[in-house]
C-alpha cells in the first residue's frame, strides 16, 4: 500500500506582512508565521500522522516551518532531505518590490496577468543581477543552465515533477508517509499533479498556510481523496486570509 | 585538496546538569547548551568557515547544536545527513541512572572502569527492555543485528569507522568543507583515526562541549594538524567544565 503524503504551505513570513514580492527572496517566518507551523505540528499529532521522511525547499521560511513541527511532534530525527526544486516560484525582477509599486508601474492588469497566468512569467533578472541564484552558494551544485532568472507558474511545474518522479514518489511507493514542507506555487505544482486539476482550475485553488493537507494515494499514486487537518473554523480563516491576500496584490 | 573538517560536540544537556548517564537517552539541550551552540557558530563566522555539508547523529541534544549553528550563521539551506552510527556510546542498563547511585550499587573502581576503558561495556539492556532501541521508530530501518544494548568505546569506534568512510571521506576527499556535531564518544572515534591515537590516549583525552576543532587534512585524510576555534580563555574553560565532569562521574 502507498504511504499517506501531507502537505504543508509555510506560515506566514515577515514580507507577507510587508506586502513585497518573495519568490527565492530568503525571509524568515514572522511569530505568526511560528505559532501556525506549531500549530500545524499539534494537528498532524491528533490525527496520529507520523511520516517517516520530511522534504522541504532550501528557504528559510520553510525549513523553519519543517523544524518547529519535528520539534512540536518530537521528531527531529527524522531524514530532511532540502531540494532548490521545492523553492517557491521564481519571481524574477519583481522580486523585492512593493506590490503597490509594481502595480502603479505596470498597471493592474499587467500584475494580474503575472500573478495569475499559468504560462507568462514576470521580467527577468539579468544575468549580473546580484539577486540572480548563480551567485548565491547555495546553488553551487546546481547546473546554471537550470536555475531560474524568472518562472511562470507552467515552469515551477517543470521542475517540481522530476523531483517528485526521483525523489518523493519512491519513497511512497515504498509505503512510507511523507511530509513535503513548501510554497504556494511549488505546492500547486503536486496538487495539480495528483487532482489531475486544469492549467486554469489550478491557478486559481489558493493554499492556507500552515495547515496540513492530508492525502490519501492508490497504487498509482492518484489521490484517493484530501482533506485539511484541522478545526474547520481555523481552515476557513486560514483559506479566506490567503484569498484576501490574493486580491490585495 | 581535501576540504576542511569542523568537528563540535554538542552543548550542555538537561541530563548533565543533573549528573545521569545519558548514552542514547534522547534528552535536549540546557539553556547553557543553547548559547554555547550559538557561540560555535559565531567562532565559525569569524574564522570565515562555511561548511557545504553537515553530517551529525539522531539525538536531539546534537541536531539542536547544528539547528542553532545553522541558523547563527545563516545557512539554514546546508543539506544534512543523520545517522545513527555518529550517536553517543551506548551506555547499556546504566543509561538514565544517576552517576552517585551507581558508584553506591556497584562501586567506584567498576564505574571508573566502565567510563574509562577501552573495551569493557557497562551492562546490556535486556532484548525486552523498554529502553532497547529496537522499540524507537528512529531506528526502524536500521538492521536490529547492528542495534547495540550496550557498547565499550572500542565498539563505538567500530560504528563510527564505517560511516565516516562510506559518507563523510568521500565528501571531504571531493574538496568540500564538511561539519560534523556529534558527542564527546562518537567524535573520540574520529580524533583517535585522524591523530592516530592510542587506545590508552584516547580515553583520557576530553572533548569540550561546543567548541569547534578545525582539522586540516592531507590528500589521504589525516591530520595536517588541529586547533580549537575561539578564544583562549572559553577554551580552557570548557576544558576545565569537562574535566571536572569526568572526575565527578
Amino acid at each position: 500500500m502507498s504511504g499517506k503524503l501531507i502537505l504543508i504551505r509555510h506560515g506566514q513570513s515577515t514580507w507577507n506582512l510587508e506586502n513585497l514580492f518573495t519568490g527565492w527572496h530568503d525571509v524568515d517566518l514572522s511569530d505568526l508565521g511560528r505559532q501556525e507551523a506549531a500549530q500545524a505540528g499539534r494537528e498532524m499529532q491528533k490525527e496520529g500522522l507520523a511520516p517517516a521522511i520530511a522534504f522541504t525547499s532550501v528557504l528559510k521560511r520553510a525549513i523553519r516551518t519543517l523544524w518547529i513541527i519535528l520539534d512540536t511532534t518530537d521528531r527531529m530525527w527524522l531524514p530532511v532531505e532540502r531540494d532548490w526544486r521545492l523553492n517557491e516560484r521564481h519571481y524574477g525582477a519583481l522580486q523585492g518590490l512593493n506590490k503597490a509599486q509594481t502595480v502603479e508601474k505596470h498597471g493592474e492588469a499587467q500584475v494580474k496577468i503575472w500573478r495569475r497566468s499559468y504560462d507568462i512569467p514576470p521580467p527577468a533578472l539579468s544575468l549580473d543581477d546580484p539577486r540572480h541564484p548563480r551567485f548565491d552558494p547555495r546553488y553551487a551544485d546546481v547546473d546554471p543552465k537550470l536555475l531560474p532568472a524568472t518562472e511562470s507558474l507552467k515552469d515551477t511545474l517543470a521542475r517540481v515533477q522530476p523531483f517528485w518522479q526521483s525523489r518523493i514518489a519512491p519513497e511512497l511507493a515504498a509505503g512510507k508517509d511523507v511530509m513535503v514542507v513548501a510554497h504556494g506555487n511549488s505546492l500547486r505544482a503536486l496538487v495539480k499533479m495528483l487532482d489531475r486539476m486544469s492549467e486554469s482550475d489550478i491557478v486559481e485553488f489558493n493554499i492556507p498556510t500552515g495547515i496540513p493537507i492530508l492525502y490519501e494515494l492508490d497504487e498509482r499514486l492518484q489521490s484517493r481523496g484530501r482533506r485539511f487537518l484541522g478545526d474547520a473554523q481555523a481552515i476557513a480563516a486560514a483559506q479566506d486570509a490567503v484569498r484576501r491576500q490574493a486580491e490585495k496584490k
